[in-house]
């Protein structure tokens, strides 16, 4: 059966892929008294004096929020807070599968990055980590800073770093199949929003390689004049020569790798002879990439990634966010730093021990992954 | 042991009263793809032609939201979010019980109306309904009224119209046991908060008994100039003579009905031998009364409630907010009306065939209340 005609029929029948449950059981008098009046005052007595107890007598030790307006969701763009709901739902569910983290999908009216912070704020107390899902670039930069600024307690927009995360582990593998060093190599960045942003700072911590970052209107030069202050950044990560314009056959003339988080059919297979041998070629719009795996691998390319899961080396953020908080919240950790994301993405590399062509990210289903994500955020 | 003790011991050792569950099962590539990516998205384009689908498709068919901003916890005061918090989830942990709804604390770090209304609308697509708790008065009459005007999914202060309809609820039963009718009735209201303001409208709105509403500063008449306008509405609905000034020993010679929702030892026994034969007198302020059960009977009342599971007679909102949430869910009521309120009470009511001076009110646990109560939701 049709893929899309299957998750409207199974949504539909179940109504909701979470629940909330009882780890309390309040069927006695006995048990009323202790868990809601009078027993609970004594709690909140307890924490009035120490905020800090709220970890320890409440589920806030255990609780993500999934934050998202709606403005950036999967391949459907700004979508509304209805609409975005499901997606949501769904994190929260993989948060609690993958990571036994109990989330919440919160879903926002509001869009300015003022409005979102203001309200974030305002019900941050309830959680013990956020989430943030699907905003849009450029305020997505802003929110995520001005958050973690504010409030001290675990903040992340995945489609930045988790992705980052997942792409980085991917290369620190593909290296090794290809026998090069990611500081020596070119690499072609198609997509400049929020995670083409996070791969390349991502990758920049991890060894700067030269990075040539594309936007919509083409190759992103600092002689542009139409930069927000990271696509300046991105500019200032090329070796481009100034005073003239490229274009996207220019930039991928042997470069060693291409990431593409832009939309189908971006590249073509004359796109990818023109790289040089042994290509890396990480295809990542949903869900179709820019090229497909055989007409990439028919090409020339060496080692292929895909968002996918009916192809090898599926990057998918469920490798990343569930052991990130997890490793958050066990470990008391108040803010997740780069330090931490490159900790992240070595671990998941890490799991396999010799990567080959058709492995160089794990399975979003091994069960070691999330274990070994929260070990590294300490 | 102490159940205080207890409470604490009991709350550390859970490290919280709910979770979440999983209701789908995302442990295989064709369920991730079904519940998650690619298959989520055709769930969400279906939702963003029309929102209305939000319902069938997600968790907010069962869900409620139970909000407060901590400025009036049980007998705490205003203690704050992070000290309301396990009440809030006390609350989440009483609707799964009693009512199998999914419900999530949220507890914010604003007070305003205009903030709080802010905040709640800014999140209100993520709910199906919404539960205010211990909102302090005067605010919590706005922002219960700004919110049931701008939003379209069932609304309810608890403190205010909850207890009210408990109240009612055992008023009905009362009158039967004493053989008077509540539209004969002099009552006496001590406390004139969100509750003893929601209980002399309902009962109001029931029979119109005469009502003298007592508030910290004394007898609430229109002559007084300090009022509220819903101190004002209190003063409406007694008979006084105005041109002077009462104290409650005036206002309950010869009253019917005392209804305590305020604060421990607020009546004597020469208070209660004042009142009428067959006084009714319900002390339901929290952990103490405003007369224990044994001296009130001892002086003369025939009927006595409480707030508390040890002695007959408690007044426990938990009788009214699963159901009537339960009921507006299920039936697609997007606003609680003033008949909504009555038609529970005389539900709750309905439940005791025989009423006695032991038993006015069902217990708590009672397994018939919630749906009996939202039968009564439509």
């Amino acid at each position: 059966m049709d893929i899309y005609k299957k998750a409207l029929e199974e949504h539909k029948r179940l109504k909701g892929k979470i629940s909330t449950s009882l780890r309390a059981n309040p069927d006695t008098k006995d048990a009323l008294s202790i868990f809601y009046s009078p027993g609970v005052a004594e709690v909140s007595r307890t924490i009035a004096e120490d905020h800090s107890k709220l970890r320890e007598y409440t589920w806030t030790n255990n609780l993500v929020a999934v934050i998202s307006d709606g403005s950036s969701v999967l391949g459907l763009g700004n979508i509304g807070p209805e609409a975005a709901m499901p997606v949501m739902e769904g994190k929260a569910m993989l948060f609690k599968h993958f990571g036994g983290i109990d989330a919440v999908p919160i879903v926002l009216d509001v869009h300015t990055p003022d409005e979102v912070v203001t309200v974030i704020k305002a019900i941050s107390k309830s959680f013990g980590g956020i989430n943030l899902e699907d905003f849009s670039a450029p305020n997505c930069f802003e929110i995520e800073e001005r958050l973690k600024e504010e409030l001290d307690i675990p903040i992340m927009h995945d489609d930045q770093h988790g992705t980052a995360i997942v792409v980085l582990a991917g290369l620190i593998n593909a290296m090794k199949v290809v026998d090069k060093r990611l500081q020596d190599c070119r690499i072609v960045l198609i997509g400049a929003g929020a995670a083409g942003t996070a791969i390349a700072k991502l990758l920049t911590l991890y060894q700067h390689p030269e990075i040539i970052a594309i936007d919509s209107k083409g190759v992103i030069t600092s002689d542009r004049g139409d930069l927000t202050p990271e696509k300046e950044y991105l500019a200032s990560l090329n070796f481009l020569a100034p005073g003239r314009s490229y274009n996207l056959q220019d930039a991928l003339t042997k470069a060693d790798v291409v990431i593409g988080v832009s939309k189908a059919g971006m590249l073509t297979q004359d796109d990818i002879r023109l790289m040089s041998d042994n290509a890396v070629v990480f295809g990542l719009a949903n869900p179709e990439p820019e090229i497909m795996p055989d007409l990439a691998k028919e090409a020339g390319a060496k080692v292929v990634a895909t968002g996918r899961s009916d192809f090898p080396n599926q990057v998918n953020n469920v490798l990343a966010f569930p052991g990130i908080f997890r490793g958050a919240l066990d470990n008391g950790v108040k803010r997740i730093t780069d330090d931490h994301k490159l900790a992240a993405a070595i671990a998941i590399a890490g799991l396999i021990e010799h990567p080959s062509a058709d492995e160089v990210i794990p399975s979003p289903l091994d069960p070691r992954v999330c274990a070994v994500v929260a070990s590294a955020i300490r």
